[in-house]
């Protein structure tokens, strides 16, 4: 499998996703302002993935940092912090794994800086193994979800390219291909990015796990044809009462599931959680540059000068959602007693 | 208003609506086999327009029948006919054009060759000019339908495009605008041909109207955020009983619509309603080739060999819709009756 993203001789190197699956190249991240472009521009994509590469990017900052004293350390990786936060808005997990990093640095006062750094660095890569092991957890724990010879629909790319590795919804599918259940998955285009077309087909193909790809216009009428057995995507952001931020067009795709009563889980990490946001009314949903739909393959395809809008992500009320699959157990409505119980039991991180 | 297809120089041309918005290229047909073509590969689409087409490729190819005899051209005409009913299988307006043109030369048995011919070509030119008024009449209808300063959302395209001129949904949003109601209207870019993003845009800023193109993931949230008033979209075929096939994604559009309460519209001339299909699950639906998937401006985007579903139509059944805008008034539920009567009184080539 490779890699989405890797340290390599003291620079962060990540597999550039805008060119997959037609070439394969490596963009090298050489400070962290390299790696809040690549957020940015979407070299690296995916709820999880964002947040490794904002550790590994703070990781890298801290070479630059000059500064004689803890404070004056501190007070400038702080600043470096605050600029990671802004790469992207919605995924919860570039703000979990900023704080992660920022604590470790809490409680390291009055270390030698080098060890500071050093630690950074490790923290940075326990956070990519940890990713891996979370979403192998996601996918043990998704298994009992998918019955034998099922057709998956996903939408968007929730698998190792959208993480450390392994992947979250493509996880799931991952652990139900390796326990030999037979699955198939259609994978909706997901338009604008095309990341279902370019990506999930790509990883899953590599894997060997059957996959046909759809206009995402296809997924309700394959759904009314019976044809769709359950829905799994990724999350961006779990507000607290259970409603998710994820890919635009999930809404649609839960609204549709609900209608044709076939199950749509969602599986991602803890860390995508967000007990800090009460609702989904309250996540923030970027929007980005129309151009990423009038332009594909580099050619502009709409009239000059058309107004195009473009929100990267929707809201599916938690009522929707089926289940929500994480590395410590699958929740169930009423999801905010259960998210709750389940991020005071587990996990550390979730102030 | 640029002609859809036209007569020129006694050959057929079609505007090339693989090419546009960015090039304005016309294709010739010198036979009717050329028309055949140009209606699989989509040079022409829309169902009025491919009904038109069909009519005036019948009209070019009778100038090849070298028959001496009545009957000798009838067999040939009419071997042509069936040719020409294969091109497309789903929009009907084809069958309907095909069988008004066989009728007309029933009509004419025993009359002069030359006459006949030319009474073919005056009956091609007498559609092209009846659906311009046909669609100008959908547009009337429907403006009761259309409130003050609403924003419209459209799937594919429904316009001048897909007809002789004026449109069916958008003759009605043409009319609603003419008629100073202050409509905007949001496009579906309505994948995997993009004819929202590059059709229906171009004819609405042509015309002034306002329009704003989103990826059709994104219609469902914006109407949660009730950014959405009412849909109206054109049909390919209405069954007896009011299920409405037309472009893929049109089903979802519908859905969603219901959920939200929305209403959604259907505009398409009487010659689009098919009695001899009762209901949706009987109308065929074309599978084109997944390459217009993975392959976007002529670019392949999808890993090599990956599998792709590509329908190009789907079926709305008749409780999703709210009503049937048509020349000859707004029919409402229940379908089957009202489709029965507004057929039986009004439509001369129903059958």
């Amino acid at each position: 499998m490779i890699p989405t993203i890797k340290w390599e001789a003291g620079l962060v190197r990540m597999l550039d996703q805008r060119k997959l699956p037609s070439r394969v190249e490596w963009y090298t991240c050489r400070g962290y302002r390299d790696v809040i472009k690549a957020i940015e521009k979407m070299v690296i994509r995916g709820a999880p993935a964002i947040g490794v590469a904002a550790a590994m990017g703070l990781a890298l900052g801290v070479s630059s940092i000059r500064s004689e004293s803890f404070s004056g350390f501190k007070a400038r990786f702080r600043a470096m912090a605050e600029e990671m936060r802004l790469a992207r808005p919605t995924a919860v997990n570039l703000q979990w794994a900023v704080d992660r990093m920022l604590s470790m640095v809490e409680q390291m006062s009055g270390q030698a800086l080098d060890e500071i750094r050093q630690a950074l660095r490790r923290e940075s890569e326990d956070i990519l193994v940890e990713d891996i092991d979370i979403n192998k957890a996601i996918g043990r724990n998704g298994l009992e979800l998918v019955p034998e010879n099922a057709t998956i629909l996903t939408h968007c790319n929730a698998g190792s390219l959208a993480t450390a590795g392994y992947g979250t919804a493509l996880g799931v599918i991952r652990a139900a291909h390796e326990a030999k259940k037979g699955v198939r998955v259609i994978a909706d285009e997901t338009r604008p990015w095309l990341q279902g077309l370019r990506l999930t087909s790509f990883e899953l193909m590599e894997d060997g796990i059957p996959v046909t790809v759809i206009a995402d216009n296809a997924a309700g009428s394959l759904m009314r044809q019976k044809k769709i057995r359950l829905v799994i995507t990724g999350a961006d952001r779990i507000a607290a009462n259970g409603d998710v931020a994820n890919k635009i067009g999930t809404y649609q795709v839960a609204l549709m599931a609900r209608a044709h009563r076939i199950p749509f889980y969602v599986a991602a990490p803890l860390s995508t959680i967000d007990l800090k946001t009460p609702n989904g009314n309250r996540i923030p949903v970027e929007h980005r540059p129309g151009q990423e739909i009038t332009r594909i393959a580099g050619v502009e395809l709409a009239p000059p000068g058309v107004k195009a809008l473009n929100p990267a992500f929707d809201i599916t009320p938690a009522t929707y959602v089926t289940a929500i699959i994480t590395e410590a157990g699958i929740i169930r409505p009423p999801f905010k007693s259960h998210i709750r119980h389940i991020m005071r039991s587990t996990h550390p991180f979730s102030s």
